[in-house]
């Protein structure tokens, strides 16, 4: 099977595309075994992670001015970039930045750029799940991102009130990005917890990169299912690499 | 304090390559908190990670023929797309690849490419210790990447065996390389013990980068002291990354 070479952005934050990189690098190793290949170095595909300062996502939604403060510019340069060392798919390590996904897949159409929460939808509905918890950024929650791509599969999505999103941003901008993971941890399961009370057991989408790097592991979550869009944008993105086409495979 | 672009050569193996951006990022956090910086996205210096594949290492040392078996071109062209992007210094996260250390900085002179044994040396001697057990591929063995770095700053190593170097082997390309990590773990632990019974405690480094990913949280080897040097590495690709001149900075 021929392979392509595939891009990771990300920067956003840092810890979060590293992760990424080792999400993707074990969906390639499963999808060798699950064909039978050896896995071995050499039967990687060539990957490569542009992390990339880009300014803060959230910030930038929030705000009503344009200017240099807005993450498009960084994000179209590295990409870019990928696209010169002849990458031909994208994963976008950031739930966030997918607000610019529209107009990034614009300016490359010569590149399949991964849509993380698509890549969600699709294999949810495939399991027949009627609707999910979302953890998420502002940003996240103010572009409906997720209800967009849930509601196109004809799923529902659950969010928290104004409280909880602020809850969850102190625990991503004061934990996670400055390494109190003790403090993110208190911080988002309070909120999965609140919610898991109020409509009973359901998945819950740690939709921003940070989350997954505190959240599992919370006491008051064992048992509870935790999904991280990143494993399913790994996964989309390995098939890319081995070039198969996911829609097709995945659903 | 002006940051520089850095690069990782990896791919040898993957895994590997993306614990070293964990690493790395890691290191960067450490170094931000220690100057009073706070630690967010844009803070962080700009990164790529090229994972490429790359014909074995070890093989290629231990064969004779040239050809395409050959690690170094694909090295060279990876690390001369590094330097298109800006790259200014450059790790290779694998060991035995540092066999081509010479050869590929003579070639890109504009790139400081590190040196990851003479990291771990100058570490060491810092902390006044006399001597060291090397667990790491016949191809580094071979190549006496760590008994000459580790001589250099007048330190002695520790070696096993043919037998143990053998199992060593088995361990990374039959554990760590096809995903099984248990396998990989007893294979390490049994030769670190070995080694350990016969000359006392010493610290273990462990030089290949395959090793860290099992050995860590063997039940026989609590207590010891387990070096990865890739966490030097990294240092020192984070202090490069900030300005910093590592050899005044950690001596």
């Amino acid at each position: 099977m021929a392979t392509q070479v595939v891009g990771i952005l990300g920067g956003m934050g840092p810890a979060a595309g590293a992760d990424f990189v080792r999400l993707f690098v074990d969906a390639c190793a499963r999808l060798l075994q699950a064909r039978g290949d050896r896995v071995r170095d050499q039967a990687f595909p060539e990957h490569w992670l542009a992390q990339v300062p880009v300014p803060d996502r959230s910030g930038a939604l929030l705000s009503t001015e344009a200017g240099a403060h807005q993450p498009l510019e960084p994000m179209l340069q590295a990409l870019g970039r990928l696209a010169a060392l002849g990458v031909q798919s994208v994963a976008m390590a950031c739930n966030t930045a997918h607000a610019w996904h529209g107009r990034l897949q614009a300016r490359f159409p010569q590149i399949d750029l991964l849509h993380v929460a698509d890549e969600v939808a699709r294999a949810l509905r495939a399991e027949g799940v009627p609707q999910a918890i979302l953890l998420a950024t502002t940003g996240t929650y103010q572009t409906r991102l997720y209800d967009e791509a849930l509601a196109r599969v004809g799923m529902g999505l659950i969010t928290p009130d104004a409280a909880g999103r602020e809850r969850l941003m102190h625990g991503i901008y004061e934990g996670v990005k400055r390494g109190d993971l003790a403090l993110a941890q208190r911080c988002f399961a309070e909120v999965a917890q609140d919610l898991l009370d109020r409509h009973g057991p359901q998945p819950l989408i740690m939709g921003c990169t940070e989350i997954p790097l505190a959240l599992p592991g919370a006491p008051g979550l064992v048992g509870q299912r935790l999904l991280d869009p990143a494993q399913y944008l790994a996964q989309a993105l390995a098939l890319r690499a081995y070039g198969g086409r996911p829609a097709a495979q995945m659903s």
